[in-house]
């Protein structure tokens, strides 16, 4: 049935079974616009999850051709693979952050899909929530990246490499110094026995309210109200060293640039 | 009909109309367990939510006998207050975070009920996702602030001035210092001109993550998992000094916590 309507399925040759590549794989496996003929990952063992029309290799030998080559592996790997992966016209793409393109300009088309989220193996995340940042070096890559992230429901937007690195620190101070927040806010529950679930419907909330608004018109406590005496109050509870720099620090952040 | 199935209402006269007591009104009147017979404000503007079996007043001396006085006011308008109530079998509660039960030991029955939230008046919380803690001088105190959590279908806990005050601090730094955070994240999408809604599915999905599991378990990013490299390059990539700041204390608060 070769007419107008019939849509090709995207093959993809998927690289990398750690948290990012595992739930692209679960994803890409479970839509119909998609087909991973094969998963290559150094350890085999890791790839359990293949499903029968996929296959599994850890030999770069092996690869089969493919419309999209995806490089889902850690930052210091992506060079050897670059190297090995057989140059042609099918287009090659990494998922990583804070690496530029321009690492893959071996390849005549190439691209970058970073999933802006924290990804989790155990985790089942839906694409609707798994922001898609694109950048491609022509058409057919940029054309194939967003047919993937529209496959998958995934919000998809263009964002360069200087963007993009800026978007990955920004993921750093919004998730890991976020949850490095929440972790002082454990270390008190357990100093004065209070159980760290009290915390959690107000940690959601927190989340929750910028959903909505700018995160500075949500700003409220002690530090944007200039309530001296309670910032003194808290000093004065803690006894952890690096708990009164973190406070001080970000009351003074708040001030400074709220000012 | 005065048997033992008739569960009487309890009567509340309401101190305040700000953002707590605005929301402990709603939730009140709202109420079949509950009567706000009075709600009490300096200024009788603030209360236009009133419903029709409500007296709205700012005048101390018109205040009617209740089972409950509940001073949901600024911190410094609380000891004038606590002065001018008539003493007697009433239980009269404060909502502060920050201030002892002591400060109400003039009357013969009080506590405190402590909203663990960030409250807001125009955003209707369910109190379901807001945890009261609960201090109280005697058992008849204790009973009326339990009932109040159980009508409203609040989580309640004991929690005593001491862990009350923890909990005040350990809210600063999951609430106010991580929405200071999120700030961080929004400048760096200004600087670089994308929209602040590409960080909202993470930030959602990293307080989502400590709702499982504790913040200590969920830790991820180049700071635990010394990645050297990557926090070099971000540093560089930041150009705001108190950035800088906040990016390196909190990765070192990160490393040495975990060492």
């Amino acid at each position: 049935m070769e007419n107008s309507t019939f849509i090709r399925m995207i093959k993809v040759v998927l690289f990398g079974a750690g948290n990012v590549g595992t739930r692209f794989y679960q994803a890409m496996n479970n839509n119909d616009g998609i087909v991973v003929t094969q998963w290559f990952n150094r350890s085999l063992s890791a790839m359990t999850l293949a499903g029968p029309n996929t296959i599994c290799t850890n030999d770069l030998d092996d690869l089969e051709p493919a419309d999209l080559y995806l490089l889902a592996v850690a930052d210091d790997a992506l060079p050897e693979l670059v190297e090995k992966i057989p140059v042609g016209s099918a287009v090659v793409a990494h998922t990583a952050g804070s690496l530029s393109i321009e690492l893959l300009e071996k390849h005549p088309n190439h691209g970058v899909l970073y999933p802006l989220q924290t990804l989790s193996k155990k985790r089942d995340l839906p694409f609707d929530q798994i922001p898609l940042c694109i950048e491609a070096n022509h058409n057919k890559a940029d054309k194939i990246l967003r047919q993937i992230a529209t496959a998958l429901g995934a919000p998809a937007q263009t964002i360069d490499s200087r963007q993009r690195q800026a978007l990955h620190v920004a993921a750093v101070f919004v998730n890991n110094f976020t949850n490095s927040l929440f972790a002082q806010g454990e270390r008190l529950c357990a100093e004065h026995q209070v159980d760290f679930g009290i915390l959690q419907p107000l940690i959601l909330e927190t989340a929750q309210k910028v959903q909505r608004l700018l995160p500075q018109q949500a700003q409220t406590g002690p530090a944007i109200r200039n309530d001296q005496s309670t910032i003194e109050k808290h000093l004065q509870l803690l006894n952890d060293p690096i708990q009164k720099k973190i406070y001080q620090l970000l009351t003074h952040a708040i001030q400074h640039k709220h000012d």
